[in-house]
């Protein structure tokens, strides 16, 4: 066997004690072919809808995935040689982007990237080799030449990643044309649904508020001149996207704070921040009250509300300057989620239609703060680990420090939050995995008979996130009582 | 064998590795059967008092248990299905409630209170059957039947649970009655003690200030009026408790503040609570005055201080309005112990005659903040998982936390916190498992002889939190220096 | 076999799982053997110079170690006892020092101390008994004995732990004479090189501020009564480090603040804090803006700046008045480095020349703030855990929280940031042993390949600190792109 031969490992992540691993392989194979649910992520709609083959190794891997490009940077790469912030990299460049990879993968040793993309490259592609400066140009040649064939375009990869519901971000102002002309092509049967994403609507301290709720404006055919009709323009958009299948709505503030203002100072405030007058203080008091607008709104239409808080955005104001937003440059920062969300859980948390899930990256919260909420706010549940934290160790640490006070049943189910289309089967792999690891060792242990563990297995890839983003039932009867 | 059979396993919540599970179990073997020592929790003194039997299974393990109600609730039952906020429940309605947590068991697979409801179905009631729909009401019927006998009365069952010393939690206007007529009743031979929870008593944002401060003055026969009058009731009536058997204080606000202010400011601020006109911040400085008045009068009297601070109470105000407090809407808040407690410290933190526990929900205090504190303070301990993190994994994450630096010696011992009852004997048992857990991972570990372990396992359960808590030792010695 | 004798297991801190330990034992060997690289401790260079025997076991184990004076202490031993706040101990002092050790050794039971310290007792003075009352005379004798050897002068004792870098920390206005004269002794061939710590320099509260900086002026030959002079006089003192052999800077404020003001602020302030009479919050943002001016000196020579901040430093003012500092009252703070560091990294974060190190005692940091700046930006790195965390389960807990981010090549290296030179061989072994703990975990859980594990263990002892300190290559090559 070549020195350089590679698969990932069938009992990767699971337990290493031979009993404990035996039982995580079968609570695992009970999850590992269930569909995917995608109910939050950032894929593109019309990378389904034109159905295009991909460009070349290093657009699907390297130039937008932010997780692998910092890694990278931070061990002294130009981000512009990766093909960030340039259009489509010619065959050169996007070679040379790929040399770079290999000659830093070992780096990348333990990451959840790591091995993400070992799975893509073996399950996807076929691949039986590890990256490196002596493999990287076959590799590279033997994944373009299959990016070439129909069997990886992406509807054809859609269908075979067994994907039955993927959700996209999306624009308020959006018009939701490519999920429009998705779902009403008959040869293509995935259900791709919007997602309504308004922060910057929402950012009153925004040098383009102005700009921005006129577009809104327009987008509702509302007059967006005073708070009153920014309320109905945004009420409107939500229905417009329920009505083109969303079925929750994301928001991803500096804060979870949901503090209402009397309504005569929020619609004085809201003139001012359309006029660019409006004090700092005052425009995170307005944002906060319109996060509780939303609030109010989600227990009308029924969208359930998904909070992303607390990351401070764009660290660096040069790399911000040269290469936008969305490069690796987020850090997350603590949260208040107990003295945050109280005013909006007064004000709907017990409403039936209400509906809300907390996510964090600030681990200090899980046992804390979102589980004691989960667990007792019919409306609330406890999002999965996310973006620094969607890795093995962290997911094992948000499952023990969830479930002693929430089990199973008030967590969100796995959300990839990815715009790697081709790690998406590789990250619910992952959890899959991770999820066996963690009932496995509860069950060795003697804290959970082995049939309950089977249960929530057969239910935490599928039926969970079904029910939580309120997501019509795969099969017959709602199930709602068995997980 | 019926697929409902179900008993707890002999070796549930120790370490999964064989060889690390038989040292595991030997040094249970040394904990198992000592007697237990409860020197914090909330069971109603007139239980052992009265000792009438238990009214149905439902009032024993469902109304008054907020771990059991709020994930319920978080599941969409209703609370007053389940008897909060009600009288007792008739025939009818309390089996109702009883297939409602039957329905809903499952959800609770993983959980500490799962853990302790199997334990005392199977050890308290001989239960050898899993709840289900499928089981409720013949378990009903098992467990009415066994509550009507002798011995299942609470005080059979406190010494067939092997209690020692039971602390109550009582209000500082108490007459402690109940502690008095048990503690002369020569058939009961328990120990079960007060303890002094003056927390209502130091919150001067309270709109019933005055009519507290009236009541403390009545109870102490002092003119409250003043500052200085209620300084010397509190003074009184913590003699009163000392002299009928406390050890301790209990004091949970939202943080753990202990600045002074000068007494002249002091007087003045209490002038006005007393009229109801202080302002909210100062309500929140004379709060701190008056805890590290508390402190002071602790290093007086001996009385050992314990605190839980940092908890929002009630976070839902329709719930608190229709239900009252503790069903399950406290939630925790982040705790800065270094600051608050530094005034404190500074003034009696030497004082051989004083002592206080530091409890906590917020776990990252305790690598921090707690161990640092515990491990330098003669008079600082720190002390056991509490509330929402009294759970296997949470217990785990405390003592690998605190041990590094204080091993067990400036820890509190454990600790119940509980209004169950029953649930007493299953509580201490699981903590005792964990401590083995974590002491034969060391000795596996080669990080501590055998020996050593051996020697913490003999004096965890009940030599350690006597001497923390100033308890008579049992035996002979004090064996001080043996934990 | 007497119960008295012991010896450190060859196994200790390796996974407990036999397949998994046999593969940590592997790793463990490639870095055994490695030399020592201590680029952060505060060893006092005469000691080396001197070349002196220690004078006894009680001056070398227990008087200067606050570690193990302040968990005595907690348990109410006397610190003068132990020889704190004395000079030279005679020999009944001494001995009776060692005896209340021996007396309190079981509750050390656990903790790295001991573990630290039985190493040092079998490895470096051939002992095979365990410390206690019964053994306590015979040990002291013993090590007593051979502290009287030549084979245990400092300088016989740096050769044989295998110390190629030692770092020292030095005051600003130091002339560091003794590296000078190790440096020209040619009998000496170790490398102890000096670290610039000039923390109180940018304290402008301190009361003693405009005799700190006349003393920087004095040893820089600058007039320091001006902002302009004491920046100058900083420069000329950090390049006098530099061309002493110093690599790296110290800094450890209550917080990492690195808000900059504008430049006449800075000047008018700095008057103000010689004059002593600054305003409270205008010393810290001045103090913030020297830190930060220390960065960009940093990014002019090269210096790497290590941060150590967020400790509220000597908690109790009476302790502080009879003992002084460093006697084991020094709390961790929760730190904020996301936006502490912000200013800094904007200015000088992408600047090749710039390298900072961040240290913690808040582990909530790690996965949040630490492993996402260390992932992204090239001149960050994540540092060890340090002090109260430098301990088994915090280090696992440290590589578990940072490796999912930023693998093991944008992290320190050990640090061990120690006065107690004889414990510099124990420490480095204990997290060399950690970290073949950590990657045997990810190996035979197959999240990394042998390979990459095995390539990890051959840097991280000695190629990594090398690296990220800028210290020359110990062989052939830099070796920079294999870890």
């Amino acid at each position: 066997m070549s020195k350089d031969a590679y698969t990932p490992h069938p009992d990767r992540l699971l337990p290493t004690d031979p009993a404990v691993r035996e039982i995580a392989r079968g609570l695992y194979e009970r999850m590992r072919d269930q569909p995917i649910i995608s109910p939050h992520g950032h894929v593109d709609p019309r990378l389904l809808l034109d159905d295009e083959p991909f460009r070349d190794p290093t657009s699907l891997f390297i130039t937008p995935d932010h997780y692998v490009n910092r890694l990278m940077f931070s061990r002294g790469v130009d981000l512009a040689d990766l093909g960030v912030g340039r259009g489509p990299l010619d065959e050169a460049d996007s070679r040379t982007a790929w040399r770079l990879l290999a000659e830093h993968w070992h780096a990348y040793a333990g990451t959840p990237s790591r091995l993400w993309i070992e799975h893509e490259f073996h399950e996807v592609f076929g691949l039986e080799t590890v990256l490196s400066p002596a493999t990287a140009d076959d590799m590279y040649d033997a994944i373009a030449e299959k990016l070439s064939r129909p069997e990886f375009r992406p509807r054809a990869l859609f269908e075979r990643f067994g994907i039955q519901v993927l959700a996209t971000t999306d624009d308020p102002v959006d018009d939701l044309a490519p999920h429009t002309a998705l779902a009403e092509d008959a040869s293509f049967t995935g259900s791709v649904i919007p997602t309504f994403r308004p922060d910057k609507y929402l950012e009153p301290a925004r040098p383009d508020f102005r700009e921005l709720t006129e577009a809104l404006g327009e987008a509702a055919g509302e007059d967006t001149s005073t708070y009153d009709g920014y309320t109905e323009a945004m009420r409107r958009r939500r229905l417009y996207f329920r009505d083109h299948g969303a079925v929750s709505t994301d928001h991803a503030h500096t804060d979870p704070g949901t503090t209402r203002l009397p309504v005569e100072d929020a619609r004085r405030l809201y003139l001012q921040a359309r006029e660019g007058s409006i004090a700092a203080a005052d425009a995170t008091a307005l944002r906060r009250h319109l996060l509780a607008d939303q609030a109010r709104m989600a227990a009308d239409d029924g969208l359930v509300m998904t909070l992303h808080p607390a990351v401070l955005r764009n660290h660096h104001q040069g790399i911000f300057d040269s290469f936008g937003p969305d490069v690796g440059f987020d850090i997350p920062l603590p949260v208040d989620y107990v003295r945050g969300v109280q005013p909006m859980l007064n004000d709907v948390g017990l409403d039936p239609n209400f509906r809300t899930v907390l996510f964090t990256i600030d681990e200090t919260v899980f046992s804390r703060e979102i589980a004691p909420l989960a667990g007792v706010y019919p409306s609330v549940y406890a999002g999965a680990p996310w973006w620094f934290i969607d890795a093995p160790d962290a997911i094992l640490r948000y499952r023990r420090a969830v479930s002693e006070t929430i089990g199973y049943s008030r967590t969100s189910g796995f959300i990839d939050d990815t715009r790697a289309f081709c790690s998406i089967p590789a990250r619910h792999d992952m959890a899959r995995r991770l999820d066996a690891n963690h009932l496995s060792t509860l069950v060795a242990e003697h804290r959970m008979r082995h049939e309950d563990a089977a249960a929530i297995a057969e239910s935490v890839p599928d039926q969970q996130p079904r029910e939580v983003f309120k997501l019509p039932s795969a099969g017959t009867g709602t199930g709602e009582d068995q997980s």
